[in-house]
């Protein structure tokens, strides 16, 4: 027999081939490998018969049309971030994240078991999409600025570069926000063309550099408590897929899910020590600008909901959620962490 | 065909049968319902296969024992948490949890990607076992007491049900900690015979009615700041399973370790509430108990160094581990929380 692990599948099992492009480029590897993780599970419980070659943003199509691509059936499958599709469907923010929204392990709740997979696979099946949670970064970090940044006047006019909500926040708080792509961001930040910028955290952001032009490191990036990536795979495509091969990515996907906050969590350490080490300067949002934020975040999820019934319905249920999270959170795993982290 | 998924899987696959046992009651659903969800998925992923028959802990071997069933092949897999057996090996405990340990995240951050896994393999191998991450509670509370306990004066003679190394750690405070089933507490608790009792967090220890008699919540449960779960495969059964099996619990695993603090974490905020509505009052343990039980705790960790050379080796990796670990989580993750979870 050719099987690769002998005699536990059927020569009878299809073979299926399928294309899955994400939206992140091969060097943010902690990302990007969560995909080739999927692919590679699948194919392993599969037998070899069910194979997805995985390509980076831009390889097939532009990172920021992996959702079109997959609706349009270009491709079976795509690993993206819901909240880069709020121009067709503010609503998406919700699978990935939204300002002083969920942490980690409460979006993995809310999906998993507090109704959220439900809501958003209703939101997705717009696209003709279904959705699997397909990883997290954990918190975020708040950028990276020249110049310190004390209260919210401090923000009047600076030019940083922060797409999506988070930039949505920052307009509202004065700054300018930019949406540059990842490789073009140093060279801005160097010429001057913009004053700060938030890219992920100290594993990803090491490799950009900026630390060598923007000495000031801000947290928390209050906008990306908890970014969840997905897998989207075109509705038909799935359908199609015998139920094995439906169960085998299904359970491929939680692994990846998971695989990917640790792999940040054991990276992440290491990498703000480098920094710090190079003279890197570690600075907290005052309260101040994060009360601003706060208000300006509430006030932006009002014109939404007033805007949109879908919005309104998935946000409704979600701020009851996030409320009844965030009162048990505050008790025993805050309180432990606050004692022990900060404990010398 | 009499597949139940069809073409998928040849009828010249194995049909392995084996027998996974529990050290959890089945009353501890969100545990217990981790190795019915690796049964499930490792069925459906083999096409009915690979079957796993689970015990709640008592119907094949009692709950402690589930580690020399294993071992000595009466059973092929348990569910269990590795620090119940700390009198075989002192190590197993930081498979779980040890005080003043890791959260769930870095619990999974280090036996995922941070060298863990190798280290206890290693200590699992002298028990002729492997084992597979299975599940976290996230930060357990600090317990049910009848009266405040504000110093550690408070503490002194305070008959607590606290077993393992929590008990230990509250032995060395004053405290006289005792070791009783799940099923037991309350008569002991309503009797007078303890004072106190710790169990797992609010939706657990609602359904044991601890709030009928003990008034004061304490958190955080210190000694159990990310307790992690453990399914254990005997090794020699482990090298009979054909590979796709193998993968196929590998991955049902993850699935199975992910949806467990999900699922906690979506189930404790309303049973929170639940308990504050019937008058329960929630204090926090005092930085004065704090610093008492970390000293203790440390003390501790020493001790079994000077004696055990595996535990030194494990304590050593897993000490700078956990420092560079809470040196980061100290900065976007706690920033986040300590604003965003507190705000009124």
């Amino acid at each position: 027999a050719s099987s690769t692990f002998g005699t536990v599948h059927a020569q009878t099992s299809p073979t299926i081939r399928w294309r899955l492009v994400s939206s992140f480029p091969k060097s943010l590897d902690t990302i990007f490998g969560a995909a080739d993780m999927l692919a590679d599970r699948v194919k392993e419980l599969t037998d070899g018969k069910f194979q997805i070659k995985t390509f980076a943003a831009g390889e097939v199509v532009p990172g920021l049309q992996v959702l079109d691509a997959v609706q349009a059936g270009t491709v079976e499958v795509g690993h993206t971030a819901g909240y880069y599709f709020v121009g067709k469907s503010p609503t998406l923010a919700f699978d990935t994240a939204v300002p002083f929204g969920l942490t980690a392990r409460q979006q993995n709740a809310w999906l998993y078991h507090g109704g959220g997979l439900e809501l958003m696979r209703d939101v997705y099946a717009d696209f003709k999409c279904i959705n699997f949670p397909g990883g997290n970064t954990g918190a975020q970090m708040g950028g990276w600025f020249k110049k310190e940044v004390k209260g919210v006047a401090d923000l009047k006019g600076l030019k940083m570069r922060i797409p999506g909500l988070g930039g949505q926040v920052m307009a509202r708080l004065g700054a300018v926000p930019q949406t540059i792509a990842g490789g073009d961001i140093y060279p801005a930040l160097e010429r001057g063309t913009i004053d700060a910028t938030e890219w992920v955290g100290p594993y990803d952001d090491e490799k950009l550099g900026f630390y060598k032009i923007a000495k000031y490191y801000y947290y928390p990036g209050f906008w990306e408590a908890g970014p969840g990536l997905s897998f989207i795979v075109n509705t038909d495509e799935w359908k199609k897929l015998p139920k094995a091969y439906q169960l085998a990515f299904e359970v491929a996907a939680a692994e990846a899910n998971v695989h990917m906050l640790a792999k940040y969590d054991a990276l992440n350490p290491a990498a703000l020590q480098r920094l710090t080490q190079k003279g890197v300067k570690l600075r907290k949002y005052s309260n101040a600008i994060l009360d601003a934020a706060l208000k300006a975040s509430l006030d932006l999820y009002d014109d939404e909901a007033a805007k949109d019934a879908k919005y309104k319905k998935v946000y409704t249920q979600w701020k009851k959620f996030r409320a009844d999270s965030y009162r048990w959170s505050a008790t025993t795993d805050l309180g432990f962490e606050q004692y022990a982290f900060l404990k010398k």
